[in-house]
């Protein structure tokens, strides 16, 4: 067994160990729905129909002039950042920018806006030729039943959906002239519920390694996600969590962390997907 | 001596390794010259003189109501961030988007906004007490001098130099009502000239590591860094680079991969420094 002190648990080698997925051609891409749908779900009609029409189109699908919604979602995402860091640099007077920082994470990461996409069925939508999307999504949805607001790691959520939300955002920012505010007023939509600071949870590693060190405890990992995918967490000689995901590394060991912290610590604080 | 082949490079570990400087209190702080200055040199009246004194407050400086900039610094990030996408945006209309994060980056990025600082003199203006920081600028001023337009990664940019931009655009930001466009109109001056895509350079570490790759050439490097906080770079037994720089790792690499690709590939490009 190879002994890692776990002290930060992220100690672990995480980088570079994402597996591929592998995504082969599908010659016939699913027929996309009408955009309109779109416009009467988030509740905006665009002027410009073809930025609609870019904000849903993924690089998969080949368009003879060769756009995809990359750039938008470039632009979109400083738009939905600087939206975000306004609310909260408005509505937490006090707060430090660290604490502004992890709450704004939280609430623009890619599982939250995979869930809000998902919630407004924007995938649906998507010209793309990626057949192995919808298997993709159906495990995030299956994910998710879990985990009511947010897993903070524990589930794997398909980029595709988070990139999707913020296309639209970037085409919704040009389409309103660039305007913050008429932007603001359908994303304020999309988002919620908004994680706030009486809702925002540690990050499963996290928590676990404070409440050890409250205890005294040192816990350490058995690393065996080369091999099966699984992480184990041992404290004396005991193993107190187990955390198992092929595809990701840290998903595996944000599990096994949580389900340290639960055999442990137990889950009575409402912890994370109590 | 550790070989390691550098493939890339930055598989050195780089992380936790600079050193922390030490700033003792002194106490008595620079008197801060008049923020009428500030106002006349960048060109921007404030409506609230509250919010210009707050940017030019350090936390170390710890006035009664327990003001700083760093709030104002966390909202001028995302206001700056994105003005600058919006405009790489605009300007370059079939750039990727790994392409425009690039160039962001290197318009945005600790050095890039120190410079801007400090061709403003916006340090004499700072309300702090910490008695390094003279020095610490007296050598960045010292090192910017060597590399005239922006040196990617070879000299150590104190990072308080940026954070009084950011916190003044932030600042800006909020005198003017939230108005994105009237703060360009401040910010695009302040920070003249920006860099392009025509004076986009690689950083060295990179621009080495591709040239070796193209002429087959496998480099390793001597890491003595933790000793004498100097990276040395070998190919086939021979040294044909050196860095230093003790204060932080990621700096002493760079130095010597831009020292290896200049002996070893010579500067005809114009590259950095040249």
């Amino acid at each position: 067994m190879e002994q890692q002190i776990i002290d930060p648990l992220q100690n672990l080698n995480l980088e570079q160990q994402q597996q591929k997925t592998t995504e082969q051609k599908s010659l016939s891409p699913p027929p996309p729905q009408s955009l309109n749908e779109v416009e009467k779900m988030i509740g905006y009609d665009f002027k410009n129909k073809e930025l609609l029409k870019e904000a849903f189109t993924d690089a998969s699908y080949k368009t003879e002039d060769g756009v995809s919604y990359e750039r938008l979602e470039y632009l979109g995402d400083s738009v939905l950042n600087h939206l975000i860091a306004k609310l909260h640099y408005v509505l937490y007077k006090s707060m430090a920018p660290g604490e502004l920082t992890r709450l704004r994470a939280a609430n623009v990461d890619t599982e939250a806006l995979a869930r809000a996409a998902l919630k407004y069925d924007l995938h649906k939508y998507l010209r793309h030729r990626k057949p192995l999307l919808d298997v993709q999504i159906q495990e995030f949805m299956e994910g998710i039943l879990e985990y009511p607001s947010h897993s903070y790691g524990m589930i794997d959520p398909p980029k595709v959906l988070a990139d999707i939300l913020e296309s639209l955002i970037g085409a919704i920012f040009l389409d309103t002239n660039s305007s913050m505010d008429d932007t603001w007023k359908v994303v304020e939509r999309l988002l919620q519920p908004l994680i706030t600071p009486e809702t925002l949870m540690q990050h499963p590693v996290a928590k676990f390694h404070e409440a050890c060190q409250k205890s005294g405890l040192k816990p350490y990992a058995n690393d065996m996600w080369n091999k099966t995918g699984e992480i184990e967490i041992y404290i004396n000689d005991e193993v107190i969590g187990r955390g198992c995901y092929k595809l990701k590394k840290i998903i595996a060991v944000n599990r096994a962390a949580h389900d340290a912290y639960k055999n442990q610590f137990g889950n009575k604080d409402g912890g994370i997907g109590a």
